[in-house]
This record gives structure tokens, sequence and C-alpha cells, in this order.
């Protein structure tokens, strides 16, 4: 296909796509999108890296328009849409578009829900404006997927800004050629580098591209004018930061073809690349139960982007440790965990799991399906037991249930705000379509309580 | 060189370096650098640019603790710094280093002014902190210049945000550590396509890159960690950036070999490698006076930069005639004229201008010096003028001088704020050194008239 005429071509169908057309499926995956995203914010919220983004930031906020899903502070939107960027992503523990391995919701619901706060917007709106972001980030992470991840960029950072500045764009209204504007100034914020892995600011991309996203659309409305070509120029996004560039993946079958409706929710708080990992080993504790104290060693094997991505061997944080693919097996084996509580600083270096992890042993093998992996555990006595996990809980073959991503939701949020608030802001997220106004889903994330005790 | 502690090694130099082993002729160069920038930021304050991105950041921004130098808006620090890197660049006429083409200034002296306004600084310690600042920047793009800079970044914004953050970093008094996790934030924002150039976006990149690299100062000093080796991990900075990684260039010789020294300033508002052709055409100007009313056809004979960056042939606004050769020749002939009255939409659109644009024909020579051109008028007579530039006014060879410096100054900031403060503001300006609070000049840069007509 020729490369002309792409953004502009995209630009037309997020300012135009009627919300009607969307398929029934698409806005339910969208609804769930919206459901885990938000118990994700929720339950990094009282995350480490979220406090000390917050000292940082504090100074300089603007006026107290948005919510820190499930803390008391306000902030400026902008600042409010960062913050729930990296609450939503801190803890390992959100969607995944398993093509690109972009986080989708982060960007988009983080721009979306500051923005709610406002301005009007219904649930219904909000949620639409979601379903484009999505699409649009998923689709430029299509265009240049895998070169451009595997140079270096987190695409999450540097998709998740197109996703964030197309869907405050759309449901702030704006023309086509301002959207267009919208998309250039994004793409010259597109930032975030893989090297972060590991450190708080791998949960700083996601928020960043909530906020330089929401930042692109409010400038292209003031008249703040961009390339109107930033996708296919020759010194676009998809020449300069990748070696591929397939633009049909962006243009082609819009409103036919929906990246959206392939989102999907992680069972476990870490790196997908582990997960086939932590379920095979929850089902082998689930049949040998107290033989778990008998293991010798552990061997995996697995593709090689688990060893490439999670090859920790003595992670020394809960951070570092959702890339140790050593710990998760043993503290999967050990205790049964996979979500946030297996990555804490105290479980991380408990001697009970390093003296495990210190004997899992991991082998690459290219036949091997990212969503598989191939497990021995040999026992003291000599004796084995060997587990294929051929699709892992929480790929597109075994999706989470609506249940299933209820338990998700309220294991996490029920630790930060309580049983009883977190079930009413689950019930809450759940209907968002028939929401009047959006913004009450930020305030049912902070009980009376924490309001009380935020206030300034 | 080995690629390892490339980062420490400079983080180590940053928090270190003792302001009293600067050399005086780089001090020298230093309040050069400053006196050029608040000119330049005064001057350009009120371009339209600037009123759109006003009017988009003032909803969101925090106290009003700093000043958009040459205006009566004050806002938080963080959009104060992006709204001075905006200011000091819109007009093209800052300063550069020739090297790599980055504008220094831009992103470290508007984060540092910022900066001044809310913590106490004193105009020594800001000198000090703009040139370790400058030489960073300019240190990282030499080592990823020219590829980085031909893949399609726009390097003053890229570069430009490590210069930033490690200038407010050394002003906060970050530890080494920190300086690290500081210069990994900085990376990771790091951003800005020359795609943009030609429109708003393009002085939008020196704006982010000082209020982003800012902003990594303020995380790191919050406790907000990131990567310790930034600058050379195999998914860092320079790998993922570039196909050139000379980390010599980085650490090589610091505090022996200044790059800060090298600093240039524009004597024209518009794209450097434009500068030999108005230089040549104002002294051709100068020589035939009234027959620039006979002028046939001009001949330029220049480097093939000036044609790729600046080959517009039919611009429509003042910021595209920025990047036509052909309209600043026909300006510089017909008006002796490469300030930032050349590039306004009115004179770009005047029939008399348009009418010579056209009869201005440009070839790239590869032998041709990136500071020199050799132009052939023809008159309707058909008789000749050649004229050729060897070195243009501007480059390290025919560097402005101090009272060169002291008329743009003028030239540009009376036209804002008018003769008197902005006479005051200069003579302020070049005692930098010797100023208890550095805030002084943000504050002096505003007009009693201004500051109330501003008041909200």
């Amino acid at each position: 296909m020729t490369a002309t005429k792409v953004t502009a071509e995209l630009a037309d169908w997020i300012v135009g796509l009627e919300a009607s057309v969307i398929p029934a499926e698409v806005r339910k995956e969208g609804v769930r999108t919206f459901v885990n995203w938000v118990g994700c914010a929720v339950g990094g919220a009282r995350h480490e890296t979220v406090d000390c983004a917050l000292a940082a930031v504090e100074p300089f906020s603007g006026p107290r328009q948005a919510t820190v899903l499930g803390r008391g502070e306000k902030l400026d939107a902008l600042h409010a849409a960062l913050l729930n960027g990296i609450t939503s992503h801190v803890l390992d523990y959100d969607d995944t578009h398993l093509k690109t391995i972009i986080h989708p919701a982060g960007p988009v619901a983080s721009a979306l829900m500051a923005l709610a706060e406002i301005r009007p917007l219904s649930g219904h709106d909000l949620l639409t404006a979601l379903i484009v972001g999505v699409e649009v980030e998923c689709r430029i992470g299509n265009a240049v997927y895998p070169d451009h991840y595997d140079r270096g960029w987190h695409i999450t950072g540097t998709a998740g800004v197109f996703g964030a500045a197309a869907a405050v764009g759309r449901a702030i209204g704006l023309d086509a050629q301002k959207m267009r504007w919208a998309l250039g100034l994004a793409a010259t914020q597109s930032a975030g580098l893989r090297e972060m892995f590991g450190t708080m600011t791998k949960s700083f991309h996601p928020g960043r591209a909530a906020q330089n996203g929401a930042m692109a659309a409010f400038l292209a409305e003031a008249g703040f004018d961009s390339s109107e070509q930033v996708l296919e120029a020759p010194r676009g996004f998809a020449k300069v930061m990748s070696d591929k560039q397939d633009y049909g993946e962006i243009i082609d079958g819009l409103g036919i073809r929906w990246e959206a409706a392939l989102n999907s929710y992680k069972p476990f708080a870490c790196g997908i690349v582990i997960h086939p990992t932590i379920d095979g080993c929850q089902q082998i504790r689930a049949e040998i139960a107290a033989r778990v104290a008998e293991i010798e060693k552990v061997h995996l094997i697995a593709h090689p982007l688990v060893l490439e991505l999670t090859g920790k061997t003595a992670p020394k944080t809960g951070l570092e440790a959702k890339f140790s693919v050593y710990h998760a097996a043993a503290c999967a084996l050990l205790r049964g965990d996979g979500a946030p509580t297996a990555f804490t600083d105290e479980v991380v270096n408990s001697p009970e799991i390093v003296a495990l992890r210190d004997r899992v042993k991991a082998t690459a093998d290219p036949a091997c399906h990212e969503a598989s992996v191939s497990i021995e555990v040999t026992f003291q006595d000599g004796s084995t037991l060997k587990k294929h996990v051929e699709r892992t809980l929480g790929s597109r073959e075994r999706p989470l249930s609506d249940d299933q991503l209820e338990t998700k939701f309220m294991n996490q949020a029920k630790l930060v705000i309580g049983e009883a608030p977190s079930r009413a802001l689950l019930d809450l997220a759940w209907t968002i379509e028939d929401i009047d106004r959006a913004a009450a889903v930020a305030a049912a994330s902070v009980p009376a309580a924490k309001l009380r005790n935020a206030a300034v």
C-alpha cells in the first residue's frame, strides 16, 4: 500500500466514528478493559512508586480537579492522568494486547478519567473514546512491532501516547485537522526505554503517555499546530522509531477488524512472559500439596523471550522480581501465589523462596510458544513430575472470565480501600455505559474516610 | 573505550565539579549564552505559538511560581520552563552548538530560570549549572551526531532534556546516585521529531525538554528510581536512538575540553544553514543599493543540507519561511532584513518578496562548507555580480561580538517590552554572576505595566 494519508485517514476515523456501529462484543471487551483498569489503578495506589511520584509533582499541581484513584489526593487533570497511569501499571497486573505486548488501558483510561473530572463526559462516551484510543494505539503498535520493541522501546509508552491523544481528542470534539495535529504532538512526545524495566520508571511510561497524550489533544484544541502526516512522513514516527512500517495495520479494516476486542487481562502481577510458568507451577502445587517441601530442583523450558525479559537470577526487590522467572516459579510452587503479594520486597528476600529460586533452571527453546511452558520438577528422592502448559491462563485461548476479573479486582482493591467500597466500585465500573457522569467512578474509588484524611 | 560507567562517570562529574575550576573564558561564554537566551525569550514572548501554548496549559497550571519572561503571566515552575523554552526558540534566533546543531540554552536556561523562582539560587550558581547543563547536552549530542540527527531526531529536544536534568539536578544538590536516576528519567523522556520543522511544534521541543528535564531531577530528588546506566546500556539512549555511539565524546576530557565554550549565536532569525545566504545577500545589497529592483534572478550554490532543511519554495507562513532559503535570499536582498521581522506572515506573502523569491534558484554542492555560500545575481540588463561567503557571520570564525549581541538583544526585546526596560534587563543579564537571587532577571523581564495587565 502507499504510505500517503495514513495519519489523515486515521484522524478521520477517530473523529467520525459513530459509536452505534461499534459491535456489541467490542463494547463488552471495552467494559472489561475499563473494569480491569479501575481495579489495577486502585490496587496500585499505595505503592511506594506512587508516593514518590506524588511527592515530586504535588508542588507543581494546578487546581485539584481530578482524583488519584484509590487515594484521597486530587491533582490537576494532567497530573492525575500521570499518576493513574503509574498506579494502574505499577503492579504489572494490568491488561495486555498480546500481539504487541502493549498494556492498552493505562495510557488511555488514565487520560479519559482525568478528563471526565474537568469536562462533562458520560460513561457511554468515555467507553467509546476508550475503545477508540485502545484501537489506535494497538494498530500503531502493530505497524512497527516487533522491530520497534526489539530495538528497545517500551511500546506501552511509545504507542500509548497516540491512544491517549486520540481518546481525549475525540472526547473533547477535535475536528479532523486538529486530530492530525494531536497525533503529531503525540508522536513528538513518544518515548520510553525498556532499559527502565525493573525500576520505578517503567510505570512512569504509561503515566507520562496518558499525560502527554492529553496534553497533545489540549494543545491541538488551542490551535497549536503540528505535522499532519506524522505517522508516514519520511521523518515521521514509524520511520524514525522502527525499521518496520506496515501502514496497512493502521488503516486497513478500520471499524471491521477490532484490535480493541483482543485485549487480555493478567492473572498474575508480573511480566506476561512469566505467566505460563506461574500457571504451571500453581497446577503442580495443587497436585502435590505438601510435597513442595521435597523439591530438589526445577527445570523450565520456555520461549527465548522469557529469559531475555525475565532472566534476573537474584532479584533483591519486588520490582526486580517481576523480571525473574526464577522467583515467580519458586513463589508459585511454595505459596501458590502470583498476585501482587508475591512480589513484595519481603517475599522476594524470604530464605525459603530464595533457596528454591536458586534451584530453578530455565532453558530457552525457540520452538516453544510464548504462552506455553514445560516444567520438570525433580524431588529429593530422585522422582520427577512433568507439566506442560499449552496456553497460559489469561491468553486469548483461556481468557479470564468475568468472575475471575471480579476476583482479581477485589483481591487487589480491598487491600487499599476495603471490602465494601471495593465491591461498590466494582459494581459501578461494570455499569460504565449507563452512568451520566463518568467522573462518578473516580469519586467512588475513594472511601469517605480517605477523602477526609487527605484533605489539605 | 569500554562502554561501562559512562552514565556514572558523567553523573559524578556533574555533581562534583568545583565551580572555581571552570576557566574564565568558559564562564564568559556562559554569560553570553545567558544574555542571548534572555533576549530571545523576551523577543519570542508575544508569538502566536506562545499564546496557543499558554491557552492550553493555563487551566492546569499550579501555583503561580515562575515567570513567562517578557509577559505578565506566571505559571508553576514546570510549565514556566516549558513556556520559556518555547519563547526562546520560536523565532529560530537562539544559540547553536555548531558541531551538533543543538540549540543549547533553551532546554537548560529555561529550566534553571524557573527553578530560581521557587528555590534560592544565586546568579553565580545558575551560571555554573547552565554551563554544566550545556556541556552535558552537547557532549551527549556529540556521541550520537550525525546519525541520530540524520535519522530524524530533533537533537535540541532529545539531547536537551539531559542538559536540563543535569543543570537542575546539580542546582538542587542531587547526590551521584540520584543524578544517575535523573539522567535515566531524562533519557526515557527524550523525544522530538524533525518532521515538526515548520510548525509550532518545533519550538515545543526545547520547551518540553526543559520541563521534562526538570521533572526528571525533581522525581529523582523524591526517590523515584531509574536505570543507572542509561547512556551506555544495551537498550539505553545511545543504542536505541542512534547507530553511532561514541562514548568518549561524553566522558573524555571532562573539565578540560569544554563544548560549552563553543556556543555560537544566530545573527539571523531562521535555520542556521540559511545564514551564509542572508549574510551574502545583505553584503550584495550594501554594494548595489537601489539596483536590487533590477535583479532578474539569483543563483545560490550551497551545502546540500541547505536544500534538505530549507528547500521550501513557496512558504505561506512566517514559520514555514524559516525553512525557505528562497524567501530568505529575497528578503535580504530587497529589505536587508534577517531579523524576526523578515519572517512574519505579512512579509512572506508580500508580492514584491514572492516575485523575487520565485526567481531564486539553489544548487547543492557537497564541496561547499556548511558555513559558506556562493551567490550569483543576474540583473535585467544581463550583467552579473558574484559574492562568495567563506564563513558566515555567527560562525565560530566570525562570532557575534558583545556589541552585536547587545544589538540583537535590543532589536528583539524592545519590540516586546519597550526600549528602557530592555536596556535595564540587558544590563542585569550581563551581571548574572554577581546577582544574589537569579530570579531577579525573570522579574526584570516584565515591565510593571505588563504585570498589572496580566494580573488575574
